[in-house]
């Protein structure tokens, strides 16, 4: 753990009020090219024979203006110094933020090649942990995985799930099988076996439908649906008995939204009294084990802009513990870093918020 | 229109406040051989040869003993006369039910012989036309369409819609593809054309997975998690403009839930401000076009048993007009049928959610 986190001289109170953890930062890989140094030779031959650009689908593609901040240097075109160097200056600055957790969002669930993308995945790994982890030591970051190959991905949890600066496997909300699936398993018991977090994101490509009812026309419809399979995970994680498996695992939705949660645990709770039956091994309710184990990031905050709604939200949830503070960076839509929690209703749910759930739940 | 809703004479006033519609009744085909009156000679000669027995798929299987009160005569076993009567002593007169709409849940969307689910769903239209609504003036009727076939389902609510009792075209929530989508334009053109809301009911068989992320281990996954399929029509309904090109159409959501509704307001709102450019013709915010065209039955109520609950979610919905009073006869899985509303906040919104907003959105 690094100084500033672990500071054994008491924090200025000003300081230590305003700071934070950034639970879901973007960096990018520039090219393939960038992770030639972390592959093996025959599939630098590979990609090179075939001209492979790395996979398309990424959530954060490089060339899209709308993905990023204007003052954020493409990933493409400036070095990687320079994209350290503006998340240095955006992100770990002017939030008072002393941790920013990096998730990688390069869609190897979109390869059909299973060693591929076990590759891709091991390289995007090796290069985080070179290029990002070992320059900056407020960062944190995500494993990438093969999350469509559960053992393979479990086999490069094991590799690096030691690696003091992962703290997390990340997975995109989209996949061929809900989460909670038996062929799953495997995935998550290396995650408890290292302690890691599951932390699931907006997107990913993984070849089926993003909604229950086909494909839809828009990308808004896809978007705002996002909530909708985040819904099915969570139902699919809890219905499968996941935490009476693994009781120290601990999942993150990450740019899932949190407002849909209330609803769904209501209808959960109620449906499980009926049904429950059919799931022995799901021994309280569902809403317990969401509040013990599920987290949200924060951004973007999916109600009207009325600060009363996060204080009420909180009380529907029945939880402080389970909100995170995430800019998102540098995606840009909707809210600024620096108002993201404009009108705190408490300072003491602002310093869960901010700091206290995440360094709880990272184990910072 | 009946006398019962249409009496010239003041009713009683207490009558009057506890009088109701019930917007969600399911009659049941008790065999295939009911049908047989209604099929062509064709039909009949098909069905006898290949021993159908009919879709499978039906929401409410005849054999379930959990889909149906223990008092209601087995459809499989008891005469029509017989369901009829429970109908009426169970519905019909306890809660003051003045009028109720028959859902049929014959599961024409799972036939993949287009010929054979416009057959089969003319039958049950003619059958419910013969055996309910001419035999009980307090019956409407919902037209069962085959919706995977969206000119076949035109051609039946022509053939049908302008009869008195059907005052409503059935669509099941689950599909192959979102409603919105310009396929299905035929199908709300003629329901419009004869001023017929679209039920959109819990479950269908499009062969599909009922979640974006495949399919789920457990009933209860797919039971809880339905909402997010209703969630999935909606966004697409709005995104693709329907409500523009038919001004006058209308939408229930039935055995949907609905305290998921606010958050998914607040959730496309603020996307669609972001996004809007990519579906010009929506031109108002989505919130708008849910309030003055959707509507939703209140029975399963998906909120913890605290009779505030109601109150609060009217408030974020922004309308007392869109929930509606439904028993979903003679499915039992929660809500008795008398104490649905056991706390209602104001008498107004009793009112409003037991007669006036049905007796408006039907044009009763």
């Amino acid at each position: 753990m690094d100084d500033t986190l672990t500071a054994a001289a008491p924090l200025d109170d000003r300081r230590a009020a305003r700071r934070a953890i950034d639970c879901d930062v973007h960096p990018a890989v520039p090219s393939i090219e960038a992770l030639t140094p972390y592959l093996s030779a025959y599939w630098q031959e590979q990609i090179r024979q075939s001209g492979f650009k790395g996979p398309i689908d990424s959530a954060y593609p490089l060339s899209a203006a709308t993905s990023a901040r204007p003052d954020v240097p493409a990933a493409h075109s400036g070095s990687l110094a320079e994209q350290l160097s503006a998340m240095q200056a955006h992100v770990l600055a002017p939030q008072h933020v002393v941790c920013g957790i990096l998730n990688c969002a390069y869609a190897v669930d979109s390869l059909h090649n299973p060693d591929a993308a076990a590759a891709l995945a091991s390289a995007v790994n090796d290069w985080l942990a070179a290029e990002w982890l070992a320059r900056e030591p407020r960062l944190r970051a995500s494993l990438v995985v093969p999350s469509q190959y559960p053992e393979l991905a479990a086999r490069e949890i094991e590799r690096l799930g030691g690696h003091p600066g992962f703290v997390q496997v990340l997975l995109p909300v989209r996949s061929a099988a809900p989460y909670g699936n038996r062929r799953f398993h495997p995935l998550f018991a290396a995650a408890a076996r290292h302690d890691l977090v599951v932390g699931i994101h907006f997107g990913g490509a993984p070849g089926n439908p993003p909604t229950p009812v086909g494909w839809p026309s828009f990308y808004l419809e896809e978007y705002a649906g996002m909530a909708s399979v985040f819904q099915s995970q969570l139902l699919s994680l809890i219905s499968e008995g996941l935490f009476d498996q693994f009781p120290t695992l601990r999942v993150v939705l990450i740019e899932s939204g949190c407002t849909w949660l209330p609803a769904l645990m209501w209808r959960f709770d109620k449906e499980w009294k009926g049904l429950r039956r059919e799931v022995p091994w799901v021994r309280r309710l569902p809403s317990d084990y969401i509040r013990e184990h599920v987290r949200l990031t924060l951004q973007p905050f999916d109600a009207p802009p009325d600060p009363g709604h996060l204080l009420r939200l909180v009380d529907r949830l029945g939880s402080e513990e389970m909100l995170l503070f995430a800019t998102d960076y540098p995606h840009w839509h909707g809210d600024a870093p620096e108002p993201v929690l404009p009108d705190m209703p408490t300072q003491a749910l602002a310093r869960k918020i901010m700091y206290d759930n995440a360094c709880a739940l990272y184990r910072l």
